[in-house]
């Protein structure tokens, strides 16, 4: 099944950043509980980028949260001060770190923390120079998240590798590019999971939402294992539903069935 | 860019079946052009399964519709005598005949006919004991069908192959077989093209439009050439465009784009 990281709670969203300025905990426990019924199985906490509120409205996020919810949370910081706060806070017992990049500052700042707290983390395909244009040269970066796991003893199924997505309404070749390479992760390192936070994929072009829609089901049947999205946008989640039926992946179609049983795939 | 055959000019349908009764020639020319509007670029013309009754229906509709389009038909028939009475008024360049499978009688009525006509044609990986349920078997098949057209001389890029699927409601891992099949068949034959009656794979599940725009996309994504389907169905156009667009297949998303413009994407 394609875990599901529920995106809503970003504090470069207007409304979230005001609810947080507001300190409107009802607001974040409404958003995090319509995420985990629509069918979530992590909760993002993006609280922002500036470092500063992000170290007091991060782990004011997670407290208020976490126990509002059955499922785990994913926290959204490449900030490991603000990381190091919220994880003192967490009590639940899995957790996603979001993200650190093939960068050696990176990986030294946060590789300790997910090791040190048991955490699965998201790598982003993305070095010093940017997001490489070729799927060879984003494989070398795939070599480096790999290489700095290995380092800090954290078990490869750990691992979330985020190949980073070009928008297709500036390079064409680029929506191919990504599904090559997921692909090519999924065959030279099996135990890894792959990630994609697609909505941009589509920007720049209209009808966004058909276009993320689409993709979405495009890297399933190229073995994405996790995906950063709106859970409420109800036809992208009928669109996920039948592509699992399709590939095979829910058996007798179950999940499917239920899906229509609930009402969830009239979109 | 996917081939797009317009299947709704189907006997097997009760509204096509009764127009046929009454010689409803308006009828049918109404429903070919509204195909090519929305983008076939063959319209598929099937008469029913009754022999003799095809034997005058199919050279008949064949009259009507082809001077009323610009594009070319694709014959719904492996009826050689109805197929040779429509060749015979047929006076456009293109053509697809539909279908032969790997049966060593059918080989022998149907590819002389392609051969003589220079038609394309489809091959269904369908033998005497049916449908295979492994890919490795309908591989076998496969390599039957590619004998056939060796051996009557018919260019390898004629051929259009149909793995055919299986309703995922019976086996939920058929979408794959089929899926693994269309890029298996790609890899090892890269001239053929292939062909899918995409239908069939949601029959008795709920929702089945859903399932089978879903299932499109990921044909396209596994290398599919070519789809019989109703491009009157608005939301399925939209998820080609979109996958075209995704898959670089459309340079620029410039279909994507004049799509958007002409008011297609608006599902």
């Amino acid at each position: 099944m394609l875990i599901i990281i529920g995106e809503r709670i970003n504090a470069t969203r207007k409304p979230i950043r005001e609810a947080l300025e507001r300190r409107d905990a009802q607001f974040f426990i409404e958003e995090a509980r319509k995420q985990e019924q629509a069918g979530a199985h992590f909760i993002d906490v993006n609280a922002g980028t500036d470092a500063n509120s992000e170290m007091e409205n991060l782990p004011w996020l997670v407290e208020i949260i976490q126990d509002e919810v059955s499922v785990p949370l994913c926290f959204d910081s490449a900030n490991e001060k603000a990381l190091e706060k919220a994880l003192k806070v967490y009590k639940k017992k899995e957790l996603i770190i979001n993200s650190f990049t093939a960068e050696e500052a990176k990986i030294k700042a946060l590789l300790p923390l997910a090791k040190e707290w048991n955490a699965s983390i998201v790598g982003l395909a993305m070095g010093e120079a940017g997001i490489p244009q070729t799927g060879q040269e984003r494989m070398k970066l795939v070599d480096r998240l790999l290489e700095a796991v290995h380092r800090y003893d954290i078990p490869e199924e750990r691992l979330f590798i985020d190949p980073l997505v070009i928008p297709v309404g500036t390079d064409s070749t680029q929506g191919k590019v990504f599904l090559e390479t997921l692909r090519s992760i999924k065959d030279k390192f099996p135990k890894v999971k792959t990630v994609c936070g697609l909505s941009n994929v589509s920007f720049g072009l209209p009808n966004r939402r058909l276009l993320n829609r689409t993709f979405v089901v495009l890297c399933l049947g190229f073995g994405l294992d996790a995906a950063i999205i709106d859970p409420l946008d109800r036809e992208l989640m009928a669109s996920i539903y039948a592509a699992e039926a399709l590939l095979g992946i829910d058996e007798f179609c179950m999940k499917y069935l239920s899906a229509f049983r609930e009402g969830r795939l009239n979109t």
